[in-house]
């Protein structure tokens, strides 16, 4: 008889529902499950909040969505094998999804493929503010705070799913002079309404997907100009008129920028699209994930076990950068539910085997070079993950839709948004989009499905 | 001979380096303190940061202060007896101060009146991220990440002071609606700089001191218009043109607010000014302190002394709303002081006694009408704190600067800050403004002290 098992997760978002998802379908009455949730919904960044800096019980606001959000990667490669966008919807819908649309279909899978109500697992407002391994007896020490009533509890678990998502720290860069800066500056992360940039020149310092995408909506939604400063290399896309690269700031003096180059201008806000950086305050130091933002960090075996401190109990979710996120998230959480429960065939538990085979990981993404090789890694990855499981995501055919949405990109970076794919699973292929992105100010999901 | 003390400092604000001045004059030999603070910097609030939401190490800012800020109160009713603002500055200067003159006056106090370089107690970027009281062995366990490193410690201590300040939590209010506004939406903790309301339609939610200051600061720097809307009743001062006060917001549809008067307006961005709430998230329940914002919180012994968990080891500072600030955290901390090294003459013991003095403050708290019996009973407290500890700031003498200061406002809330006061300890009366506050946008110490 399989001994009793209590597995916490941390957050509820598209990482933890996911774990949460396929515990419930294995159904193990060997293993209880207890999801720790800080805000009162699920699904994470895929919800909208007007606050910044501090939410209603002055945590740490979690998300990072602006209003006008759209997935910025074709759906047909977040798709979930079992439950398509056509299940979803009943229809074929264009290819890139506006926020509230994207979380609905998040939420469809969650509520009609579970076999239970999953939400019974999951403790809402609850935020984790410290937890330990004890090596006496094997097991974690979680303490949590109920949100709303202050009440602070120890509990005690088996297994740790770390769920918390790599959005959530702001990496903040210092520039010379940038006090002396009177107008606003914000992180992407606090980045809500684009409407709040029309007609001012604004600098968005940054090189990748969130520079970019801000970049797009500050030009979409009416301000006079960008600039848009990388450290290593620029984006290189055809911008529009209004758009354009330089290199990384020098310093900054009132309202004037310069640059490295030697250029300078005047703006009149500052948005920081530096990314982010893995944090894990709420742990010992020893269970922590700490390295640089990659697709493969160190130290995790399948990419989600934890190879230090925690027995080989402690696992971490969604921690690589992502093209996948969705099927990617799904097929790592049915692999550690199955390994927390001992349902994976062929499950390797020698922890020097392990560090072996996850050095072979590390090492090939290090030597990954531009968008195909990484997005390949990736579904390679996911098909690691799946082997055995079960689970079929597609990703090495689905890798063909990244393809070509990054030549897309490259050829028009205003457009890429407008084009068509056909799904994996259905067969169907996308409906057009009744406007380009460029021209639809509409992100609603009724809009969005009308056809 | 006494026995050993082992006393953790929380936080190296002004609170917290009062209590470290009061300690390093006592030096006791069996006394260790050590003081956590998670910046790199002392004196909390009085330091300007460009940042918002996060800092670089991704905890949530302290900073409240905005770039141009002058302290709301006269500088005589803020003095340390024993370090006088003409000790400080050399010469008469004006009674209200701007951010850096207050923080180099702060500063001035810390370094040369101290016996030994205190800032030796204190470990740097060292954020607490949990704390409990041990039952058996009567002490409490302070686990604590240096930031740089993002080594954990656990450190037990005989006492514990918690100075991390009442002006780190936003209180946000939620307006049905809220989520639809384009427009920018600040908490008053995230206000940096005035000149990015500049054109701008201003509504400011609160009618405290935040909120009058705030308003009157946007309409100093080039708002156009600022409503003000207040919950309970209005501030009723003779506002300047552009300014007007309004009842409690009743929903937001778009851009356009609505009041409870059945008024509305169109505004552009939205700034809270709704005060903060005691948050203490780095301690177990029952050794927090929870309480609306007041001038007496209940379960304090000498507004200091938590009186439910913690053996009567643990301490609160400067939790109590504030007039007299500074002198007040310092007889708390000499009185702190004095109870943990056992040098405090008629030092009640017995819980049940310090229960029923305490409950006769918040007794008396309730029942204050209006900002002179409010000034008066903060007097009086302070005076109680002093009491047999051998400090002598002239509470129920300076109260009388609060009274003018108070009427001051009353008669014109634009050039409050231009009046003058006398100092109870060098008896020099205050030099004259080099110009009115309302004109001078020069918030340097150099240009301040010039005369």
């Amino acid at each position: 008889m399989a001994s009793k098992r209590k597995v916490c997760i941390i957050g509820a978002g598209p990482c933890g529902t996911s774990a949460l998802f396929h515990f419930d379908q294995i159904s193990d009455s060997a293993t209880e499950v207890i999801c720790y949730e800080k805000s009162d919904t699920w699904l994470g960044l895929w919800n909208f909040t007007w606050m910044t800096g501090t939410d209603e019980f002055g945590e740490p606001c979690h998300g990072g969505m602006y209003k006008h959000l759209w997935s910025n990667g074709p759906k047909e490669g977040l798709e979930y094998p079992y439950y398509t966008f056509t299940d979803h919807f009943g229809k074929a819908i264009p290819s890139f999804l506006p926020r509230p649309a994207m979380r609905d279909y998040l939420e469809g899978r969650l509520v009609k493929k579970s076999k239970s109500d999953i939400k019974r697992f999951i403790k809402w407002n609850t935020a984790v503010r410290y937890m330990r391994y004890n090596k006496k007896s094997d097991d974690f020490t979680v303490t949590t705070e109920n949100l709303k009533t202050g009440q602070t509890f120890d509990t005690n678990f088996t297994h740790v799913i770390v769920a918390v998502g790599i959005f959530n720290t702001p990496d903040k860069p210092y520039f010379e002079g940038i006090e002396t800066f009177p107008g606003r500056i914000i992180h992407s992360h606090d980045f809500r309404d684009a409407t709040q940039f029309k007609g001012q020149r604004v600098l968005v310092v940054g090189a990748k997907y969130s520079a970019e995408d801000i970049a797009l909506q500050c030009l979409k939604f009416g301000a006079t100009s960008i600039v848009t400063s990388y450290r290593s290399s620029p984006m290189n896309f055809k911008w529009p008129v209004g758009i354009e690269e330089r290199p990384l700031v020098k310093k900054i003096q009132g309202k004037v920028v310069h640059f490295l180059d030697g250029s300078s201008t005047e703006v009149d806000s500052i948005i920081l699209s530096t990314g982010y950086k893995y944090k894990f305050p709420f742990m010992e130091d020893n269970l922590r994930l700490s390295s640089s933002r990659t697709l493969y960090p160190a130290g995790l075996y399948k990419g989600s076990l934890w190879l230090q401190e925690g027995n080989k109990k402690l696992f971490y979710m969604g921690v690589q950068d992502q093209f996948f996120s969705f099927t990617m998230f799904d097929a790592q959480g049915l692999w550690i539910c199955r390994y927390i429960t001992d349902t994976l065939p062929n499950k390797l538990t020698n922890c020097e085997e392990m560090k072996k085979e996850a050095q072979k990981w590390v090492q090939r993404c290090r030597g990954l070079k531009g968008n195909n090789e990484q997005i390949d890694f990736q579904a390679d990855f996911i098909k690691d993950l799946s082997d055995g499981t079960g689970y079929s995501p597609d990703a090495p055919k689905a890798n063909k839709f990244f393809h070509k949405w990054d030549s897309d990109k490259k050829a028009n970076i205003v457009t890429y948004r407008d084009q068509q794919f056909t799904s994996l699973y259905s067969g169907i292929e996308t409906a057009p989009c009744t406007k380009p992105w460029f021209q639809n100010f509409d992100d609603s999901i009724s809009q969005f499905i009308k056809r």
